[in-house]
């Protein structure tokens, strides 16, 4: 892991940054390429689908958190947009209604869903870490926190492409999710990137951004590594966890 | 899950504690079938030991966090002799000093293990979510969530016996952490025991008891689960944390 010995100018810092994505985000990870290249079942897709939900929905939490740390009206103003495309406004459903949809698409049950009953429990433990950390961290690194956004749009285009395509049981209403985000997630990480660069000044704060986005590619990758251990290999599903169903509808490769 | 339907009595409520152990404690987990018949090698032991420490090290946290929400003096001080086993006090070097003499005995180094840099992504998320409940929850149900010391005793006598027959690089200070846990952990569980049976009457304390139970076999299970997938099978390592070195000594089967 990085560890300053001097500050670093705002575009050193965001090339640091970029490193730390192209080392650890989770399109790296070989639940994707499983997922991406059409190689699971529909039992497994719904097991990614439900586990997800969890962080989809704990995304306005995280955000509202990182705001109850914020005494400026007009940054305020600007981040709480991003509650707004998770939760709906007007006519706007949100991403959590979306993701609720693409969970029913794929046969799950939506009060289910919502329970979060059948969910492994790493998965809980990844969301409540990142809500957590928001909650407490200075504003700052709070928004540090988002900026693996920066490497989203590229995994949401591969998602979409390759769920589409590799996929019979994927249509276009179950990849909307990702569709909004190719927008939304730039538009976002601009103005947080640009933040985190003109505030993070000293070698402690640009230290803590750092470790920032350390500890969120963590918490996607573990998601991704509790999937995998219990539905791909060697299929350890903890006490009490979504089972897929025996019928499944196998994919098709 | 269980949901309640109905107040339990306080024999039914242990009896409904005792049976989510029987199901979800980690003792079940393969992991631990492997290190205590000898079958991992000295680097998955060393994975073992270096994930542990963070577990350890934030036990001490949890109590502090527990009793922070405790308004009544006799309780806390009955209830900060935790503190003192893990912390040390007086003649007692602690649990910690104790977890750490073991890491190094396996040949781990204690600065290492003390930054603990190389540890799963996992470990950590459950080690927060464990702190997290506690700083949050009521006394009752901060108090629950210790409750899998009821189990503990089985699985501490298993290790001491399994680990010191089957590793040649295991000797007794290494075990010197569980010998002590022997004595400790059913006095601490005696007292945990008859508080919430005694104070959890209404059907949602039950059930908030029985919540923080699964929340902590969750916690126990999902760092055995991230062990496995790094170090046993498929040997995911992820990105940054600690991989044994290939000249390791191999275990003594």
């Amino acid at each position: 892991m990085i560890k300053l010995n001097k500050v670093l100018s705002p575009d050193e810092l965001e090339q640091t940054l970029q490193g730390i994505g192209a080392e650890r985000y989770h399109n790296l990870h070989p639940f994707h390429k499983l997922l991406h290249g059409g190689k699971l079942s529909l039992g497994q897709v719904q097991a990614w689908a439900l586990n997800r939900y969890v962080y989809q929905q704990g995304i306005p939490i995280k955000d509202y958190a990182i705001l109850s740390n914020c005494p400026d009206k007009e940054l305020r103003n600007l981040w709480r947009q991003r509650i707004f495309d998770h939760d709906g406004i007007d006519q706007d459903e949100g991403g959590i209604e979306r993701w609720l949809k693409l969970c029913e698409a794929l046969g799950l049950e939506r009060a289910y869903v919502q329970s979060m009953e059948g969910v492994l429990p790493a998965t809980k433990h990844a969301v409540d870490t990142y809500i957590n950390f928001c909650r407490h961290a200075p504003l700052l690194i709070g928004f540090a926190s988002c900026l693996t956004e920066l490497f989203a749009p590229k995994i949401h285009k591969e998602r979409i492409a390759g769920m589409l395509e590799n996929y019979d049981f994927v249509d276009e209403t179950m990849v909307a999710y990702f569709r909004e985000r190719l927008t939304q997630a730039p538009r976002d990480v601009d103005f947080a990137l640009r933040y985190v660069k003109e505030h993070a000044r000293t070698i402690d704060q640009q230290q803590a951004v750092i470790d920032a986005l350390y500890m969120k590619t963590g918490v996607l990758w573990a998601q991704l590594d509790a999937l995998y251990l219990a539905y791909v290999s060697p299929g350890m599903i903890p006490p009490g966890c979504f089972t897929p169903v025996q019928t499944d509808v196998a994919a098709a490769q």
